[in-house]
């Protein structure tokens, strides 16, 4: 099987098309990988792209990438809502087949260093790619954005991972990480009280005394008249899908609501799928097969999850 | 309602009767509070002993009853099992009705300057009642143990909150605190496999992702034959017990494993009980009464967390 490696790197420009455009031709059609998604936010000023495939064509292509966001974007004259200290923000590179989290940090060192070569821009290295405990955490770095890390970086404790303590004048930094891929999951209830979907929320959220990787919210969706807990999943092997849907529809029981859906944000991993499947086939004493086919993920992903608006593509793997 | 705290002085003497009863006896038949129990350990070489009343009354006959310890423990012959600083080595007071958790910090603190006035003895005050974030929590001060104390108390970080920088020569130190009542439960599992109870217990603890304030792991039973996941729950309001049970339930479904029992280790209070049964009864759509009776509790805690060993009587409040 191949080696494959999702990576996420964001630009800060979300409104100038023809610049997009110009920044993400050089990641389309590339052997090796594929460009699945580039998705531009006008009020962020933002566009976060998702790469798939063989870490090494992307880790070039990477460096040809920055080169064209480097031409383009001057930080001096940009603003957004989204944070930013770059005009390539951030570059995390996440394992997804036959590829260990340490690789991923060695990948992740790699691109940065050749990125600081040819272009002189300061790097950091954050998540699991962190070389300090208050690099591990993006907005621990991120603060002060742009405007700030001129001073910032000066400091001794912030002098950057890779190159001189001086921000690129047009460019900023860029952080550079490796991480297990985040799940933004949400569960439908059949009520419009965002009291109960609070209620809900709390208990299985880590910040009221829930589930360690969890993070989660009430919110009322007006599109669909009803409430939803919206959670993102920080790490699917700990906190799997399934549990937090079984948790949920057990307090939901004490408000006599009903769970009528849930849904994915963005790809997963087939990984996070197979643990949740695993789970409902034992638990009804089926033998489970964990090399079945896309399809048939779906298909049980469907039965047991109730997704809605899911499909084949919403599988990272399918997509290679 | 009168005002009621839990408080569980721990000295260290578990072997020598006499002694015991000695220490014991200034809290016996008191005005105001209760002693409910007190359970010596051989092993241990330690008392634990169980107040329940008004802290005003327990204030003065602790210390009364510190003066009877120091007269009856000589901390340079003593040893044993459980770890230990003092002869009286802890001192938490634990808010039950009609006292605020400051309240108790505040009596922690009334209870801490008398005993070192009376008796020379210097205090570390921890927990909720900690002045500084090291003293949080109790190891962190115990470290060392009495024979280290000597030394460890001259270090600038480690003056007493009460007294001066010297142990008392044959008494040590004692740790004054308060904090929210610890509940030891324990839920019975239909099978002898320890490596499906460790399981379980990992998808409930925090230490592997698990809910926030759980402590568990896996335990074999051999006087009854079969596994039990055993736990701490550390805030029975954030974490309360049916949820715990009916995770557990949920998670030994995929092991095709029964949930036949669960236990409370020693006492809980009334307000543990009411949480929970609140749950199952709107779970049903019947209506709630919280003020139900002591022998109605028991029932229906009986019938829906499956309690074995269990009677009016682990109800705190049913003490008093």
């Amino acid at each position: 099987m191949a080696r494959i490696v999702q990576c996420v790197p964001n630009f800060s420009e979300g409104r100038d098309n023809s610049k997009i455009e110009d920044i993400v031709s050089v990641l389309k059609n590339k052997e090796g990988f594929k460009m699945v998604s580039y998705e531009p936010d006008g009020d962020y000023n933002r566009t976060v792209v998702t790469l798939l495939g063989d870490p090494e064509y992307i880790i070039d292509a990477l460096v040809e990438f920055t080169g064209k966001v480097l031409s383009n974007i001057d930080m001096n004259f940009q603003s957004g809502e989204h944070a930013r200290m770059g005009a390539v923000d951030v570059i995390p590179f996440i394992p997804i087949e036959e590829v260990t989290m340490d690789e991923c940090i060695e990948y992740a060192n790699v691109v940065a260093k050749k990125i600081n070569l040819k272009y002189d821009i300061p790097i950091f290295m954050y998540a699991e790619a962190a070389n300090k405990k208050d690099r591990v955490k993006l907005p621990n770095i991120r603060k002060g954005e742009f405007e700030g890390m001129k001073d910032k970086i000066k400091l001794e404790n912030w002098a950057p991972d890779y190159g001189k303590a001086e921000i690129h004048p047009t460019f900023g930094v860029i952080g550079v990480g490796a991480r297990i891929p985040l799940i933004a999951y949400n569960i439908d209830l059949d009520t419009t009280d965002t009291k109960i979907a609070g209620n809900i929320a709390k208990a299985i959220r880590f910040s009221s005394g829930g589930f360690r990787f969890v993070q989660a919210g009430p919110v009322y969706l007006d599109s669909r008249g009803h409430c939803q807990v919206t959670m993102n999943i920080l790490n699917y092997k700990k906190n799997p899908i399934y549990r937090i849907f079984e948790t949920v529809k057990m307090e939901a029981k004490r408000y006599q609501v009903e769970v009528t859906n849930s849904e994915l944000v963005g790809l997963i991993p087939r990984d996070t799928l197979i643990r949740s499947l695993r789970y409902y086939f034992k638990s009804e004493g089926i033998e489970f097969n964990k090399e079945m086919s896309f399809d048939e993920i779906t298909k049980y992903a469907i039965k047991y999850l109730v997704f809605r608006d899911f499909d084949n593509l919403k599988i990272i793997e399918a997509n290679i």
